[in-house]
């Protein structure tokens, strides 16, 4: 049992995000927009816990813009709440990459869940393979996949 | 064909956004988060448009909430690209509204495609059915939207 | 009379910015941030106005970091406000350039004034002396200021 | 020294904040109206560190908006940078509150100096006189207040 505890921990990414006043809108909650970038910390969270951090990534001439998001809005939340966001890899391809995200509040209401897709482009404007060009990189990215 | 044009242009809600500098990201390109925040620029242009501007919905006690959104990046902006964000009722429920976006870029060229839903919420966060107690807006609503 | 009015109309170099639901906060107001964005949504009309489009400058090489802000707030706005941003040239030095904002609201109440100084660097990090190398802009620019 | 140095943490207001991609611009920094949000950050920190934090103040029927803010920009954040703000009060009136700031990045750089003033108000629109309304709060605020 105190194994699975320690196994468990060490696959779970959760990053932690306080809602800030600059964040609410006038409905009282956090506006919707703020999740997308919530999804993007627990992004940069996950890239540095995995030894890639994405100012890394840039260093190496790889820019990955989003190519799409997906939230659905569970529960609203608001000024001084902590959500605990955690990110999973989806799946990962040659040139494509995507994530899941379920984020709970201090209570642990469940208030979003989300999904986005990610390429890999060259400073150039060219596809990077990472399969290819980054076999480290890809690799530790399918390890961490809910679907291998 | 001259009646087909003005046919035309009473269908078609477009609101115009020109891409700001502070909505501009490091990769030198629109921080994908923004599209998020037009497509709510869009809503307030519709409802105004049709009658009903949001101020108002407020004013009458309904607060409504964005239930899910979705985003497809077809192509990136940068500053100052003017954005046309065409914006169309998907259905309406009787607590249910979604709307469907479509932005093309100065150049004619597709940037992104959304998607939201909305619900409907009186202040003490009762659910509003839409269609008994505000009927003229859910028919104002069903006739512009695109499945009938 | 006439000729005095269109001599005005001239002279002035005034925005329009709609106050979004996303940039209101939970206090049912503007968030306070969003008016040091809207100084940068007057620049850009302002330099663009006067022939010198701000993304014109970056593709001469001139990058022009902001070195300081201040905002009095005299009125609070929110939701569906036309904000007009009044900007004007306070005054430009070799390599430093100043305007001054007044906002008023849709009523004519004033919101907020402001400042702002600014910077001109060419990409590698040098500091760029208008009036040497570009004198045509820092002639518009004086022209336009308000100390000469 | 050991206690020299104790002494110094219980004085010392300092918050920190990592920057996220979605705060820079494509200059390829920290956009200077993010600053402006970080202060709000350091606001909320310190408030719910002297035990009145500003969800509670709120609670009690009090808004506080901004009134003025200032910020001189001394060296240029970017992505991943991690800023320390330093908070304190500057000064404390019977309805009106000042603060100072002091960001420093991971290195120790300075990269802004900033000040921001806030007053009082009840939900019904009047000022709250925080010396006879709320006196602990006063004399609390009064106590961490530079000048005195």
């Amino acid at each position: 049992r105190f194994y699975f505890l320690i196994f468990l921990e060490v696959l779970m990414f959760i990053c932690k995000h306080e809602v800030q006043y600059y964040e609410t809108d006038r409905m009282g909650i956090t506006h919707h927009s703020n999740y997308v970038r919530w999804m993007e910390e627990a992004r940069t969270f996950f890239l540095r816990e995995i030894g890639w951090a994405y100012e890394k990534i840039e260093e190496e001439g790889i820019i990955s813009p989003v190519t799409s998001i997906s939230c659905d809005y569970k529960a609203t939340s608001t000024f001084a709440d902590v959500i605990s966001i955690e990110i999973n890899v989806k799946s990962v391809k040659s040139a494509r990459l995507s994530f899941v995200y379920h984020m709970v509040n201090q209570n642990g209401v469940l208030v979003c869940t989300a999904a986005s897709e990610h390429s890999f482009l060259s400073k150039n404007g060219g596809f990077v393979n990472l399969k290819r060009d980054y076999p480290s990189f890809f690799n530790l990215l399918k390890e961490h996949s809910v679907m291998q």
